[in-house]
């Protein structure tokens, strides 16, 4: 089914979108499509990934990347098992690549981690011969969620290249902006970062987005509108007045929706705070596609699963000269 | 093997055994009473829900009622995973309502959900499309566990019509007392609510059963004691002097006992408090039917999940109108 | 395939390696080596346990132990659950026994116990029908580590019969340690215990090791060197009068592996303490075995797990007359 997709796939790990190359990207994105319809089934199984073995290792809690992933995986026919940092040998000062290398040990063949620290999965990938999935890295990237946004936009819109997509938000703090900004350049549409200039520092622009602290000004011009959730105490610290004012300015509401265009499409990574950076009737609303999103993050992260096992190469070990016993 | 059974039932979900009718409650004994010879098995499976996701939402940790939920699931092949609420995003001040949708938009076909606010599952079914079963709201129900404590007097009685039921403890808080009462008045049989005033207000009167606060007055017109566990807490806040007290005049014992008919079935629904409300040798005695409850609840747990997930009937969310995105 | 093995075991519970006899310790070891292929395979699964179900009971927490023994059952088709104690009736004061009886009572074939009280799987075993694995008690013993520690030795020497097997660090409170000794014992090894007098009593030898408080004087005559982990805090107190001073007497490093035989085996229970216990350079280095014992503890707890749910007998209740209900 997804043989002749996966030829053009070679990596190994997901670990960023900014190192991908367009075609990495429609390969991934293809692959969700040829996947997306097993969740419609009464029997949702495909058994591409039978006994193999994914190791969700998250060393910051996140229950809904955690349980996409682990869905994902079992729709892969593959065993899951969630290794908690915490009570866990980490805990007793253990490195991550230690605690990896012993999980790869046991015979495991993909490591899914969120870590607070930015880079850890870049640090882990080359160390471990399992594959390793960042399921999101301090406020680097997080590269599923930034595939599933593009594969909801090219689903819905029938194309990514040439549209004009607006995040909005806490931008310096979101890895989900910068995977999408990678994600959305490199198939050709242009991203403009929306905030105040405490949470939108100047300085993005040198990464490729228009940056704009007046939403009124552009909204109009927006194909695609991604509203970041806002961290509300952050804004208690400094960066912005209140969370009213913040609502007042940046909020989308169905006032603010008047000026967008009529096919505007709706995104939110989630939880939402409703009534603050979105109001209910936006997010229930005709142009949301917010539940869209989190549907598309399964064969999108099937996808991932998939292409990443099968992709080949050399034992990195081997490579690496790494002793793995007597 | 259930086919008939099936058709008599027409819930997509199972939220509270008060509006249940006879024919319901024996619909769901019947199909657990063919579910019940699987847990026998060596290989203790069926493929009835093969494919299918079942989640549990648990807002208040129950391992034992989660754990009986997973192996029922399991038994039915199907996949289950648990969304603890801690940690998550429901901690971030989501709603129960977003919650329930995003996983919901995962693909997940059922929710077993258990909540310390009563009425919970009642707001929440009618907003997804996925069965909702309550393993427990608040003060409310529990409903599982009544049918499992209706399918075991049945098993081991051959009839529920009749009987009389002795319901002992902490009755005003117990959301077992509730769900055994109204099943077991729509089945036929006689409620008899014992316990201290503060424990047992006369008002439940109105709800159809007897109240009674003394249980050697009664104890001998019996057929089945059903032996509330005791919250040693609530016990030392001011509703009763001490739980030397409550055990002495409330307590199930072998010298109890002998007033008792001498097929009396003994029930508690776990974890028991020996020594308190109930002695070591009526709890491991003849008449103990404690561990049956427990093995019954499997089969029970088992026919509900399946007769729930098998139920026909549109979309709530086509019904309700609600948009499900572009 | 093990079937010939398994005629020669005769265990229900696998509770210690004390009471075992080589022959027992023979058969796990021949089962596993049967065994260990399946982990090299893509498809990692054997139907050998199909639709048993094995639960993890843990009371203290270890994420590595836990997941091994997941993984193992998992490999043999079983399924798998973890009962944390916490949040569960064992917080809300019910004993061992009512816990592991409710388990049962739920068609769960074997228990993985982890406990900190020495003897609790004793206690529980003659208790309950279902079989009870010994995942660590207390001070006491930790039977699969031992297990696949002689495997390790048995598979890397070719034999365990003549052997030196000095075992280094705080063993007055290892259950590592124990296991290994009547392990090692039994199969013919020498053990030699080293450490400081307050981690080593002399007390020791009459358990028929010979004991050592000076590692430089025997590291010349040892074929397998296993370096416990040190607990930093015990250091602390009393017992050592440094970290600093512990790793210059007793850590395993470059140079001290000098004096050592030139094939001595470096085994480690993990998770180290780099730069404590046992230098990078050793851990890492072409003796090092440590990796090895991690992949061959999912084998030797594959063998475990099937000898255990294979081994005949009648039901212990039947044989005790304890009730199980009316």
């Amino acid at each position: 089914m997804t043989g002749e997709t996966a030829t053009t796939w070679k990596h190994r790990d997901l670990l960023d979108l900014e190192s991908l190359t367009a075609e990495d990207i429609v390969a991934v994105l293809d692959t969700a499509a040829a996947f997306e319809e097993v969740s419609t089934r009464s029997v949702k199984k495909v058994p591409a990934l039978r006994g193999r073995v994914v190791v969700n290792l998250f060393f910051e809690e996140s229950t809904r990347t955690r349980t996409s992933f682990t869905l994902a995986a079992q729709r892969l026919s593959a065993d899951v098992i969630d290794f908690s940092a915490k009570g866990s040998s980490v805990t007793k000062g253990e490195s991550l690549t230690d605690t990896a290398r012993n999980i790869e040990a046991m015979g495991v063949d993909l490591i899914v981690l969120r870590h607070p620290m930015s880079g850890a999965p870049h640090q882990l990938a080359p160390r471990v011969n399992c594959r390793v999935i960042n399921a999101g890295d301090g406020r680097h990237e997080h590269p599923t969620q930034g595939l599933l946004d593009l594969y909801t936009i090219r689903q819905i819109k029938g194309r990514v290249s040439g549209l004009k997509v607006g995040i909005v938000g806490d931008v310096a703090n979101s890895r989900v902006a910068r995977s999408n900004l990678w994600g959305l350049r490199r198939l050709g549409a242009e991203v403009i970062f929306i905030g105040p200039t405490t949470l939108v520092p100047a300085a993005f622009e040198k990464l490729g987005a228009r940056v704009c602290h007046d939403i009124d000004a552009v909204i109009g011009e927006l194909d695609v509108i991604n509203m970041l959730r806002i961290q509300t105490e952050r804004i208690s610290s400094n960066v912005f007045p209140s969370v009213q004012e913040y609502t007042r300015l940046f909020g989308l509401n169905g006032q603010r929706m008047r000026r967008a265009k009529p096919d505007v499409l709706v995104m939110h990574p989630g939880p939402m705070n409703r009534g603050i950076e979105i109001s209910t009737d936006v997010a229930d609303g005709a142009q949301s596609a917010i539940l869209r999103q989190v549907t598309n993050g399964l064969a999108v992260r099937m996808a991932v699963l998939f292409l990443c096992s099968q992709a080949g190469g050399g034992s990195v070990h081997e490579a690496s000269g790494r002793a793995s016993g007597v």
